[in-house]
């Protein structure tokens, strides 16, 4: 793992840089970012598409109240890709990370640097079994709500990583959450993407309180400048089992196609997973 | 504050001791107790029904299947408490904190000790002006959902910050979340117990989700033990305004009595408020 932190630089892991009473572990307080890391055509490990998610930290830490400035980010994230020594793999996770302090501030910035969770290659090649499992919400339950958080990458993923304890209790590789309406949310760590011939979809934002992927997000660029039709539906997980294919779409596992839902073999797509890859820059 | 540490007893608070890559920062994965430090007729400082805390840490910790063992955890809150120095107060609060660690663990636990909330005497003195706000999660939403969390007090408090944080902007002390369906749950930091004549009353546990309140439980143990009637109950915001009183109760804070409601006031009780008072230890 490589450590750098905000105003100190390159810093060795193994050395602990968070106070005990900093409110982003006391209280979860805070966000933070998955960008995945990548070799460019010299081999130079850069951030994918860092902007998005600069973006979307901004608007982040703007929901907590906390301040934010792209510009120092932007510098770190290149002295440690800089410092990045790829062990072979070609790609690896950067976490952006930035918490709310201990009382009086101020708020604390980091990232790390790590190799990707071996399993992902696994995932992409052969797909993923998912399994659905109820969030508790209404689709609407975020509407005028500011103080739940919706749509806000906060660092309170207790519930997230539990459901995918729940994932491996079950035997499959992930989760994907549902209203308590009936409808499709989102994974605890990506987006639900699906197709019906040449179009795409995925849980509108806003009420629902999902988070906007970033990669859904240049998915649905990339594929709507290529003639897709894309947009945003509330759907039931029936019509998920109806659609052509359905996706799980994070920054850095990239877009991996679900093979069974709820114990239900799905059929897989070559030529239309193999498109939805290229506009995902994967 | 003090700090003292799992495994290495006090140490300098200005010490980070918490690596950037614990689950307990980078995902809110883990859980915590607040307890009240006060002082005994000898003026040492001790902690205030510590039993019940590290009864409902263990809960806590086995919910997210966390290691938990009691006995190093009550030699350290020895250890600390003997090491305060109390500053005139004559209580504290004591933070105990229990992390998941970097990946591959192992966790991490600590404690600190800081001096309460200035506020909190006005509090106690004046009473609470209380909004109601939605939780956006039905009252039986966390039935047979174990994975979202329902009763453990995890580190992701997030959303009860966010919470408190826009009490203080509508101006009011604090804020009592209600059930997408109308019911009244609980504070952001606290059991909601209500009061008829000689009857307490709180939220169910269970599939409300809502914390088990271990000053709630002192209180209803000691005056069901003085006859008092005691129980739990769904009610909606309507009823709590009929109520005779109304407390938001918490193990620092201890148990204050509800003056606003969604700015609505209410008349105070001297008499109940302080046999409840005296019910909780306070």
């Amino acid at each position: 793992m490589l450590l750098a932190v905000l105003g100190r630089g390159v810093v060795d892991p193994a050395t602990p840089i968070i106070r005990a009473d900093d409110a982003g572990v006391t209280r979860g307080d805070g966000c933070f970012e998955g960008v995945r890391l990548c070799l460019d055509g010299h081999g130079r490990p850069g951030p994918a598409k860092l902007e998005r998610h600069l973006a979307r930290m901004a608007r982040s830490a703007a929901a907590l109240d906390l301040p934010f400035d792209p510009a120092p980010w932007r510098e770190l994230v290149a002295l440690a890709c800089a410092a990045w020594r790829d062990p072979g793999a070609g790609e690896a996770a950067i976490k952006l990370v930035l918490t709310r302090g201990p009382a009086g501030g101020p708020a604390a910035g980091y990232l790390t640097i790590t190799e990707i969770d071996p399993d992902y290659a696994r995932q992409r090649r052969d797909g993923m079994r998912v399994a659905t499992l109820g969030r508790g919400l209404a689709s609407d339950a975020f509407h005028a709500a500011p103080w739940l958080l919706g749509g806000v990458k906060t660092l309170s993923y207790a519930i997230n990583m539990a459901a995918q304890r729940e994932a491996a209790r079950i035997g499959v590789d992930d989760v994907v959450f549902v209203s308590a309406d009936g409808y499709v949310l989102e994974a605890p760590t990506g987006s639900v993407v699906w197709s019906s011939g040449r179009a795409l979809h995925t849980t509108p934002t806003g009420a629902t309180g999902i988070l906007a992927g970033t990669t859904q997000q240049l998915l649905f660029d990339a594929a709507g400048a290529a003639g897709w039709n894309v947009g945003e539906e509330l759907v039931t997980v029936d019509d998920l089992h109806t659609a052509d294919c359905v996706w799980v779409v994070s920054s850095v596992r990239g877009p991996v196609d679900v093979v069974e839902i709820d114990g239900k073999t799905r059929a897989r797509d070559p030529a239309t997973v193999a498109a939805v890859r290229t506009f995902c820059n994967f």
